[in-house]
Parts: structure tokens; sequence; C-alpha cells
């Protein structure tokens, strides 16, 4: 029977024929957690009586939301943490590698056809390189630190597929806002989006990434990129795998079929304050900005900060602009630094930061006073997500991001 | 009659002999305000009735402490700061250029002579560049945006005379540690401190001003290193002005005479948890650490950083050491990433962040658990001044931070 390829993982992972709709108990291939829900996954399997984890080299620990400490409370999460990876035998990367998305896919803990779960919605953005990954709550995540396993309804697919060249300055992070605003902010509830087409399969993995990021803000459990020659490319330094063919069968049945030619998509924005909330970067030409944050597991990249760096050229960033470039980790901060991007970016004006969630995470770092505006390459824009509930976020590519930088004001990368 | 630096200093601002013990109302010709203090001594302006400050050009603006803002409150106070430097005509920095001591140096608004107040404790790091520099209270400084002048008890000056040459890997940081241990917390209470002798004399502008900027931390007014050909070499690119001979008369009055002979130095540490609290690192090498900041207005100069790098060489840092590095102005910046450092530390381990007060500052930045040790370069190890009351703080040199980051635990940097 003709299976999506999200019933293809759950088929092998359960050793039966699964299909959308069905509740499985299936094992995971690996488990993130960082330092804000991590604690609380610990401490529920603590409570469940929980001595040791089911196995300590399928978990994957980091902390990349409050780095360094941004309070005493954090800096007391960060100890027991570390105290439980000691104890469990869990390689902990702690605060010197990244962001925990970026990091997962980088050092090779989410390959094609795998189930990874993390205590973080962008987990989804691990589809990219072709597994089922979700985000899950830290109650759930103390049952498979235990168990490695977690029930699942497995989901239904929505086939989105793309076609055609991008325009200049027009990339993946446009056309994933462009069908957020299509499909809603919940529009893919519980569903799973399958990325095929020509665009797709041209897309380097940053890009892949970036739309796989974002499927959680449709309410999609997943995204996922079927893997391809691309796919098999970025795995090889990172596992031990051969590639093997996993795809969706043609005649797969799908919830739903959206089709795309992006080749007169213009620069997407996602307007305050909501992500589908997505106009022509024209539509709001003019907007003056306060801050400029390129970064974050969406958009955080060495190929976001060339494409970045690209529009900046020779220019200086306006100097009403706080502009905060922060790499999503350690081996893009230094793709960047020997590419001569960091450079370029803190002579124009920019703070360059170690690598973190920074202002997408809203806490402590980059806040907005009331009435201010921000420009974000992230992925949520709601009220009060990078400070006060009076400031306004808006969600762009790095291309429209260093654009309206240079400017001091929303401006569509392709007239700079 | 004969005079110290210090009373010929307010002699030419008063336009008659002034001598220590006077009580005179003296013009500044430079004052700076930062994030944390600058908006207090704005509302004082305004209290008193001011509209217009005295002159916009002699005011220096920055933000340094809670950059990117860390609460929607620091985000109002930048945002009230900069309708402030709007609405009067000054010059803001904003965050861009880095920490409010090192920018006032780099950009040339302390020179030789000259009185420049501000309201931070360490302003005093500017007699590096001979200047009298005092930190003020915020009330004061609303004072001085007003009417340009301000009340002064002019300081007895104490005489600091070093001679000699460092053993490898010991330097400025380890001699105003030794300073600061004999004269005590207190010691030198409104007083300032006259650095004088070879050791001085032979010392680059960075290591003048890391003990400069420590004057504070012995109670003094100020500290003050007599111009000389360093220090003009340092002025000329940053000032319009002529090299004039300022020195204190051979047989000036002193409240106190202090000799040190360098040679046999060791490296020295502040231990928890006062500043004045200092022994030899050879006395608590061993001592586990869990994080180690390289940076500051004490000593986050390219030179430091520089000195940190030399005695990392191709090590890695310790991973159970958390080493934040940060620059103190996007010039040292832009220095040490063209000179590979930024690679070098990053390679190995640290996070290397945008020019900001860091963890020195305490507020949301690096912060310590119950139990945590740091190393910092930075002047003060307070109680509570990186984060928990149970946590303990050392202060140190670049090297002694870099040899102590690689074994986690305390080191000499010459054992390195």
């Amino acid at each position: 029977m003709a299976a999506t390829i999200v019933e293809k993982i759950f088929s092998s992972h359960c050793g039966r024929e699964i299909r959308a709709g069905d509740v499985v108990m299936a094992p995971v291939d690996a488990a993130m957690i960082h330092d804000i829900t991590g604690p609380l996954a610990i401490r529920v399997l603590r409570d469940m009586g929980g001595e040791r984890v089911f196995d300590p080299r399928k978990i994957v620990m980091l902390f990349d939301h409050q780095i360094p400490a941004d309070s005493i409370p954090a800096a007391e999460n960060h100890v027991f943490m570390r105290e439980f990876a000691r104890e469990q035998g869990i390689h902990n990367y702690d605060m010197r590698e990244g962001v925990c998305h970026q990091v997962v896919m980088e050092k090779g803990h989410a390959a094609p056809g795998e189930i990874v779960v993390g205590t973080d919605s962008h987990t989804c953005t691990y589809g990219a390189g072709g597994a089922f990954a979700t985000g899950i709550g830290s109650t759930d995540m103390g049952f498979v630190l235990k168990f490695g396993a977690l029930y699942f309804r497995v989901p239904e697919s929505i086939l989105v597929e793309a076609n055609g060249r991008f325009d200049r300055r027009v990339g993946a992070k446009d056309l994933i806002l462009n069908i957020a605003g299509d499909i809603g902010a919940d529009g893919a509830t519980y569903q799973a989006l399958e990325f095929v087409g020509d665009t797709f399969r041209t897309m380097d993995m940053a890009g892949r990434m970036t739309c796989a990021n974002m499927a959680i803000e449709m309410g999609a459990k997943a995204g996922i990129v079927p893997p391809d020659e691309t796919t098999w490319e970025y795995i090889a330094p990172r596992r031990a795998m051969q590639p093997f063919a996993l795809a969706s069968d043609p005649d797969a049945v799908y919830a739903e079929y959206r089709q795309y030619d992006v080749a007169d998509l213009a620069p997407q924005i996602a307007v305050p304050h909501n992500v589908d909330n997505v106009v022509d970067v024209g539509e709001v030409a003019g907007t003056k900005v306060d801050q400029v944050f390129i970064g974050s597991c969406t958009n955080g990249r060495f190929e976001d900060l060339a494409e970045a760096a690209e529009v900046l050229g020779k220019e200086q960033f306006a100097e009403s602009v706080r502009v905060i470039v922060i790499p999503a980790s350690r081996d893009e901060y230094l793709k960047s630094l020997k590419a001569g991007l960091i450079e370029r970016f803190v002579e124009a004006g920019a703070l360059f930061e170690a690598p973190c969630c920074g202002p997408c995470m809203g806490g402590a770092f980059g806040l907005l006073a009331p009435g201010e505006v921000s420009l974000s390459t992230s992925n949520r824009n709601f009220k009060g997500r990078q400070g006060s509930t009076a400031a306004s976020v808006y969600l762009c590519s790095p291309a429209t991001a260093a654009a309206s930088a240079i400017y001091g004001e929303i401006t569509d990368p392709r007239e700079v």
C-alpha cells in the first residue's frame, strides 16, 4: 500500500505498516534537551522514579537560550544539567557549540529516516535532513529519557510543491513565509509538511533548514524534505551511513496539496503580531526600524550571514539602528570569520555576538522598549516576543534585514 | 611653590595656585554618562530646571552596561537617553563602540592636563593619559551637565614608584593588584595615586590604563601617570594638541611614598571577596574554576587579549570551564580579529562577545550559581558581584586567566 515518507519512517521504526492516524509507541533515535526545558524533563524523569536514562549516547544536551547565564536561576539550571550529564554519562555540549537545532544537525544527531524529538518547538528543523523531527513537552521528554520511546499519533501530510528559480535576493525564508501566510498559523495543525519540487531539490541545506524550521509556525508536527544527494552530502562527514532511498510513494495519500511557483515571489515579511500575517516587503517599505537581528535557528547559518553581507556590500548600517548578528553555532561562527563576514559586519556597526538564541528568545538579550520596531530573521513575532508588548516585530530574510539595516527602514533588498 | 601634577591641573583650570585640600569650583573638559547612570543624571538636570546642557560637544554618551538591552526598563533607558542626545545635540555612541572608559580614551575625549568626570567609578582610567579623571555620582553629574563645572576638594597625592622589569607573563595587572594589596581598599581614600618610575615609563598605554583604572579600588579619587612620549604618541592621532610638559615638581609634597621593584613580582590574584585580598597566584593554584572572563575596562584591550592568546598557544580551554572573552571596544575587537585572536579563542572553546561590560557588571550576563568560582580580569570581586552571593570571584591578569582556563584550575601562567 502506498505510503508517505512520514508513514514509512514510522513503519520502519515500529516494524509494521503504519498509516496516518495510527497511534503508536515508537522508539526515538535521538532526544534533545536545552537549558530552558531540560531541567523540567529531568525532574519528570526523577518523579517517575527514573534512575538511568535509556541510552546516554542518544541524548543531546546543550545550553543556548540563557547563555552566558542571564540570571542566578539560569546559572543554577546549568549546574543542575551538568551534574545530570556527568551522572548519566551524557555528552554535554554546554554553551560552547551554539543553538540546539544547528548543533543537532551539524554534529550528525539527526539523519534521514530517523525519529528525533526535542523539548523545543523548532525541533522540526531536522526534517531538512530527512528525519521525522518534532518538538515535545518536558513531561513527554521525561518519559523519553526513561524509555527511549514515545506515543505518537502519526500525522497526515500536506504536500507542498515549489518549482521555479528565485529572483535575486529572494530565497528560502521568503518562500516559507509565503507558505505560512497561505496555510495560516493553524492551517497544518498536527500534520506534516512534505516539501518537494525543483525549488527544494536545488535548495541548499541551509535553506531547507529555514523551511523545515518554520513548519511549527503553521501548527505542523513536522516538516520534511525527502533526502536526496544534497542531504547525503551533508550527512556523509557526520554519520557513518550509506545513502538509501526514502521518499513518499507516487500514489501516497495526502491531506492537501499546495503548489508554488517561486519565480515571481517578492521578498516576504511577516508583520506584527502573527507569523502568518505575511505581505510583500514593498507593502511596508519605509517603516522605521530600531533594531535588526540576523541570526537564530531559522537564519543563523553561514549562508544567511553571507546573504546579508552580500547586500551590505561596502555600506554602513544606519546609525539609528542597532544591528545584532549572531551565528547559530561555533562552526558557522568560524566559517563567517574566515570568510571575512565578521569584520565586515563589525566595521559596518553591528554587534557580532557568540552563538546563542539571542533576541529571538526575548528573555534578557536585545529587548525592545515600548513603541520600538524590530526586524528579525527569526521565526516568531508574537506580541512581546522580543521585549515590550507595545513593540513590533517583523520577520524577514537576512537579505531584507541587511537592506533595511542600511537605510534604517524596511527596504526591499532588490532595490539596494 | 612646588606642586604635584594634580595640583597643577587644578591650578591651570582655576587660574590661580591651587593646593591639595583646597575646595574649588573647576570647569571640566569632558563629562561621560552611560546607560546605567546617565538617565539619573539627566533627571537631576531636569529637576534643576536645566533646559540645555553647558556644551553638547563636551558630553560623551554611550551604552555599555546593559547591551543589547537585557530588560524592558534598560531598553526604555536607552530610548530616554537617545531622545536627550537628539534634543541637546550630543553625539551618542550608543552601543556600537564599546565600554565607556575605553571609548573615552580611544576617541580622544581625555588628554593630558584635562579634568574629566564620569558617572562611573572607573572613570579614573583616563589618568593613564595624564588627565585628572574621577567618577562622580549622578546628582553631581546633573550639576555638571548644566554648569560644566563641579566642586572638588583637591586631593593629596601618594607617590607610587615602580622600577625594574617584569618577569615573563607578569605585568601591569599583577603590579596594580600588588599595590592594592599593600595600600588596602581604603588606604588611598580621597587621594590621588601618582604612578612614576621606570616600570611605568616603559609600560604601554594598555598597561597604564589597567593601573589607573584600579585606583578607585584603593579608595583613590584618581590615578595618574605623568604624560610622556608614550602618552603623546597615543594622543597624537586622537586630538589636535601639541605635547607639553606636565609633571610634579621634584619637591612636591606627597601624603605618602611607596616604592616597588617588580623584578621579583609573581603573578598576583585577589581572592574572594575583596580587591585588596591579594596573594601570589601560587598560593591558590589548583583551585577549580567554573568560569573565566577576559575583558572589561581593566583588561579588555588588544594587548590583554594578545597576552591571553600567547599563553593559550595552540591549546584548548578545559571543557569544564566556560570562557568568555569580550574586547573593550569595536577598535579592540577589530584589532583582535585581524591579528587572528578571535579565531584562536573561539577554536579553543571560548565565547567571544561583542564589546560590553559583560560579567563584570554582574547584571544579566555570565552570572554565577551558588558555589561556583569565577576567574576574572575585571576590577571587583565583591560578594555577589558576578551573580550568587555564594559564588567566588578571583581577580587576575589575562595571562593567569588564560593559563587557568586551559587547566580548569588556578594556574601560574609562568608554568604553562
